[in-house]
């Protein structure tokens, strides 16, 4: 398998649908969208890289794919925008091309970013392919679009809103702490659901339920764990937080510092006026009041009545856990 | 410098211009673009990895972050399309910001980046900073727009068209060998022009030009050399090529080789209707007929009035010089 047939066999299978907003993908020089009329564009680039973001024996190729895709989908949607195209640069090792091993990685690598990209239509336009010198190198592009002037930001929380997370935390470090403890060795898992490190969901409808309907003042994804991303919150927004420790939902598979400071669960976390009534679940997804933002900068855990200071704490990849 | 000091290096060396079609840059989960109304947007992505498409000894850093830029661009100019926003996703090894050193390079990098990026007025928009296991590893993301349903593509060539170049061919591929042979240790070059291997010009102002006369039926750049994109331009197009040696405009530094297969010169190659008045300069750039498309699908070369087959020579980055 060469690189043109790598792009022959990507380009098949991730054709461009019927009524899409691209007008030209996979082929010329420039992949050409047309957003809808009104809309402002969004854009996000995010790296996978082995080592990095994943471990080549501990993650299923699906799984490799899948979270590559999910990173930009997940930032989308915490701007509460739509889909419109995926691009995905691309740098393999040689020798994985040159080997029926190394090319089935690459086939279920591309199967189970498709998989994602199917359910939410997205299309992949475009990209690019390269040789790398060592490891598997991705970065995903997302384009999105919502109408002009109503994307969530970071910046418009206020002192006294509510703080709301979607979801359950701190699942994604807990199920990595378990992988890592018995590497997979690339053993397929059929089943998405349930895997939080392996298979986390964008919740692109929440996102964009909470943009329509007006319900959020500044809207962010959780991919470095809560404590490292509610610092990035309330610097952009201007003020603090208090966090209760009892109100944050807990992954069944996790703990409290898992879901305080554990980072890649995808999870939206909000802040909303606190006369708003905010809906138990949105999209069919739970949505949980975990604390309020406050005058200041600093960040509070309230825990069994006692305040103390909560630190960013959030995941930097792998090194916490030592595996590289 | 730590990843987050150099976020914040990058987000003031880019500031947004007043009255760019960017509405938020830097900061949040997103960039927000507003293109033109009646636009479409055009996409492109560009891996520039140290080893495959640069040699950290041989290319000074403001040579590599100009060209990481214009390999972008010049897929826009290609198009026709004017730019919007550069989206930068770079990987360092960590020893890189942690020596006095390694921090001048990333500097010098990012500022040979800027200097293009202002000549052109392109702002830094967004992308995506981590740490690298091997090597500097940057992917460019440019979007473009232009009016919806004008955008120059690959596949409007017709048998009987004529075939043109901008500029002069070869230079890029022959400064490398010069490059290679000398290796200048990352001394700085003040001096943009005249240097086709370090310092390539994008030709946007050719690409809008030739979009807005109606002028091209087909275009792309010269990224892999004339005989290898020549190919992929009459595959989309569906036609062969006749190219005459003689009217080929070979660069000063190269031989008609350089001009036929080397690479990343970033010139234009477009057709046009036998009949169109050509200008011989757009935008101060020469514009030379080399022959002309044919019915069928192969690429010939007319030289000292024999034909022979033009084999695609395309120059595999450094694959072909032997350095890595």
């Amino acid at each position: 398998m060469r690189e043109l047939e790598l792009v022959a066999e990507i380009r098949r299978g991730f054709g461009v649908r019927r009524g899409a907003q691209v007008a030209l993908g996979i082929g010329d020089d420039c992949a050409i969208l047309r957003p809808k009329r009104g809309h402002e564009v969004l854009v996000t680039t995010d790296f996978s890289l082995e080592g990095k973001h994943f471990l080549l024996d501990t993650h299923p190729p699906e799984a490799v794919g899948h979270r590559c895709l999910a990173r930009g989908l997940s930032d989308l949607a915490a701007m509460g925008a739509e889909p419109v195209a995926a691009f995905l640069s691309l740098a393999l090792p040689g020798e994985m091309l040159a080997t029926a091993k190394g090319r089935a990685w690459v086939r279920r690598f591309l199967a189970g970013m498709r998989g994602l990209g199917e359910r939410y239509e997205v299309t992949l336009a475009g990209g690019d392919i390269a040789e790398s010198e060592s490891g598997v190198l991705a970065d995903i592009m997302l384009v999105g679009s919502a109408p002009v002037g109503t994307s969530l930001r970071r910046s418009g929380g206020r002192a006294g809103d509510s703080l709301y997370v979607t979801g359950a935390l701190g699942g994604a470090a807990a199920e990595l702490r378990a992988m890592l403890a018995r590497p997979s060795g690339g053993r397929r898992v059929v089943k998405t659901e349930g895997h939080p490190q392996m298979f986390p969901e964008p919740r692109l409808a929440v996102g964009m339920a909470l943009r329509r309907r007006g319900l959020a003042t500044a809207c962010m994804d959780l991919s470095d764990g809560l404590s490292t991303d509610l610092a990035h919150l309330c610097a952009e927004s201007g003020v603090g937080a208090e966090v209760e420790a009892g109100l944050v939902p807990v992954h069944s598979l996790a703990g409290l510092e898992d879901a305080l400071h554990g980072g890649e669960d995808y999870e939206l976390l909000f802040a909303a006026r606190a006369g708003v009534k905010m809906p138990r679940q949105i999209a069919g997804v739970a949505v949980t009041r975990i604390g309020r933002l406050v005058r200041g900068s600093g960040l509070v855990l309230v825990r069994d009545g006692k305040k103390r200071v909560l630190k960013a704490g959030g995941w930097e990849h792998f090194k916490a856990v030592g595996s590289c």
